[in-house]
């Protein structure tokens, strides 16, 4: 096999030292986070069939899934996200629970398109997914729960909120077909605005155009005084926009309250067109400013595969973007640290289960213990030291006679005999003394 | 959208509940034992290209692979098995560390085969491999690593333990050509002996049936015996032999002195081809006792994809098989219990930021705390009870007028008003009580 053949599959990688070290703590950190706010974890397949992404992912990660049919000719995908497959687990056997219900997954997903930097075919997400509550705390409730996520990372974060209902309730009142609507928000959301503004002008008028540009331009202000200028036009759909209006207004005010920087963002639309009303974006505003990740409502996704219509809210993490920041800010203070050890047993006829049998009686008191054997103990401390151990237990023919162990400490270049009964107390002062690690 | 056709594709299926509270636990605890044991994490892509799995993985497993052609025309495959992968990623990008290399890794792979129970299409590996170590030290580390995991768990549990270098340098003495070794062992593997003894009588006469009858039959003691008879003949194929036996001694020396149960089981041979010498594998003796995993030797699986000779051995353990038994065992003691708590604002004219503020002040003492808004309390605290809440945080209209908190005990149906300013102390007493949660 070629050289280059040792490449993982194009757009794809292989995540190994600090940075694995940093994934897992991101899964183990996120999953822990989202239990502590009352998410349970939820399990779904990797691969799905391709009719449960047909209907609602939209057009661009319909175009960029992973497609192919398995040996009885059924047609799967890989996954590009993991909304779609909560819903059909809901829909299946979640419906009797007390609502809302509230789930987590840190999942694996994988997008078809030309790979960018921190843009994989295989990307990590950790979300979060409110079944069964229409107030704007279930909204609340998610975006908390990742906030405090960030915090935990001291992932300096702000948000950017809009909401899609605003945009579609005007455009019903203009009678435009539902499909259009979500050409017009696509060109919203690329900010494609000459050719946005042409296509309104040419294809409805210039009052439809006039309004949609005063929304994607305005203040949450401007907005709501548009809203009672077309109150009569608005008719049935001026109740609802209100109360979209106040969902916004109510989210954003309980986030700031909370110490989070909150911004309107009229333009936001995202790509997902299952969105219905409130959508927000997470924004790092350590390092390079760019989106980590993003939610909002999806009401109703589930009469999509049901005749069930629920309330549903929701968001993900790029937890790859996540990774690279805090890999750029060079914090690998979240990489754990402890301290680290090796038993070296330093003869063959010394039995290997006395090493391990050290190993399990001295485990827990480290962060990371191996057993070396070897009769090279110069090169077993040089590696040990090169590859950052702090402790060698050394177990030579004498050592093992007497009945003791020489701890050497491989920072400061010293050793000492401890018998090996009384090895637990030395190891405890030793993990204690301030700066021994 | 039918029914049925909210079913996960067939032979997947979907986690929840208690059952994916459990895995994640699985999951926490592999990676917690192997960073204490001193192996790092390695995170590689669930697709790779056909060919990584083509050479040596084994016909079974060739046959059950998912694979595809991406949109430019490569030839993908889902991972049916992760140790391919992690010897690419060793070539590619590991050759200059300090050896051994130590890593471990958790990863869906896939199978598609018939469904049956407790073996899906999707399941769920937690591997070990070491690079680098030739001794049977590498060979202990890995699998006293996985010891320590399942003692964890309060999994009993035996090794079988076998070599297959051992048939190997039999029936190269006998010169039988590689690709009929392998179907030889395979009809070991799988106890189909009536069609072993014929073939081999067949094939190759009394004598190789005669041996490897012995071999498949003998006790350690009774093919060291047969070594000793061949000696001569074995000729250079002899000290490999007494070499690997002696392997197979110490390692299951050292496990049994460590308190583990080990068992010589010389028909044990295992499914995958890149098995070289010493192959062990786990067995569950709590509950009905069945295979939990397996590792080996895999010593020069570098040499297939590059011009490097590397010894190697790991081992994994399917995850779902534990969890299988764990739960059958109704050990839902795994699941992590604590202090569970709600908060409920009870009216509009309070901020939800109230309820979220205290949630951040608390959030730490609780295993989950939520914050719930409504004007029904009575609903609130019934739903919440049964769900198995401990303590409900009430703050209504007068509550918040007057700075206070009304704590309600679900479980002891009585409640207290605490003032917000020491709101804290008093949920640290609270934990603290014995047998308040």
């Amino acid at each position: 096999m070629e050289a280059e053949t040792l490449n993982p599959p194009r757009g794809m990688r292989d995540i190994t030292g600090d940075e694995a070290k940093l994934y897992y703590t991101l899964f183990s950190l996120f999953s822990e986070t989202a239990s502590e706010n009352g998410f349970e974890p939820i399990i779904t397949p990797t691969v799905e069939y391709y009719r449960l992404f047909e209907a609602k992912s939209g057009e661009e990660i319909r175009k960029s899934m992973y497609v192919f049919e398995d040996k009885a000719g059924r047609l799967l995908a890989l996954r590009p996200e993991v909304t779609a497959s909560v819903i059909r687990v809901y829909l299946k056997e979640m419906r009797a629970r007390p609502k809302p219900i509230k789930l987590y997954y840190i999942s694996q997903c994988f997008r078809y398109e030309e790979p960018q930097k921190a843009r994989y075919r295989e990307f990590w997400q950790g979300g979060l997914e409110i079944i069964g509550d229409e107030t704007v705390n279930a909204d609340v409730s998610a975006a908390y729960t990742a906030s405090r996520f960030l915090d935990k990372l001291s992932l300096d974060h702000k948000y950017l909120v809009g909401n899609v209902a605003i945009y579609r309730a005007f455009m019903n009142m203009f009678k435009i077909p539902s499909e259009e609507q979500d050409h017009i928000l696509h060109l919203v959301d690329k900010e494609m605005d000459d050719q946005l503004e042409k296509e309104l002008l040419d294809r409805y008028g210039s009052t439809v155009r006039e309004v949609v540009i005063k929304l994607m331009r305005g203040t949450l202000d401007s907005v709501i005084s548009l809203v009672e200028e077309f109150k009569k036009e608005l008719g049935d759909e001026y109740n609802k926009v209100m109360k979209e209006t106040r969902r916004l207004e109510d989210f954003s005010k309980t986030l700031s309250d909370l110490g989070y920087k909150v911004e309107f963002s009229p333009r936001l639309v995202r790509g997902l067109a299952y969105y219905t009303g409130l959508i927000w974006e997470y924004k790092a505003t350590r390092g390079l400013e760019q989106s980590i990740g993003g939610g909002g409502r999806y009401d109703g996704l589930t009469s999509v595969y049901s005749n069930v219509y629920e309330y549903s809210t929701g968001l993900a993490l790029g937890l790859d973007r996540i990774a690279l920041i805090l890999m750029d800010l060079k914090d690998r203070l979240l990489v754990k640290r402890g301290l680290s050890g090796v038993i070296v047993v330093l003869s063959e006829n010394i039995p290997l289960s006395v090493g391990y049998g050290l190993a399990k009686r001295l485990g827990s008191k480290f962060a990371s213990l191996t057993v070396l054997a070897t009769k090279n103990l110069d090169k077993a401390l040089r590696v040990s030291s090169r590859t950052g151990v702090d402790l060698a237990l050394i177990i030579g023919e004498r050592e093992f006679k007497d009945g003791k162990v020489t701890v050497r400490d491989l920072n400061k270049k010293r050793q000492e005999e401890v018998p090996l009964k009384s090895i637990e107390d030395y190891i405890d002062t030793y993990a204690t003394k301030p700066g021994s690690t």
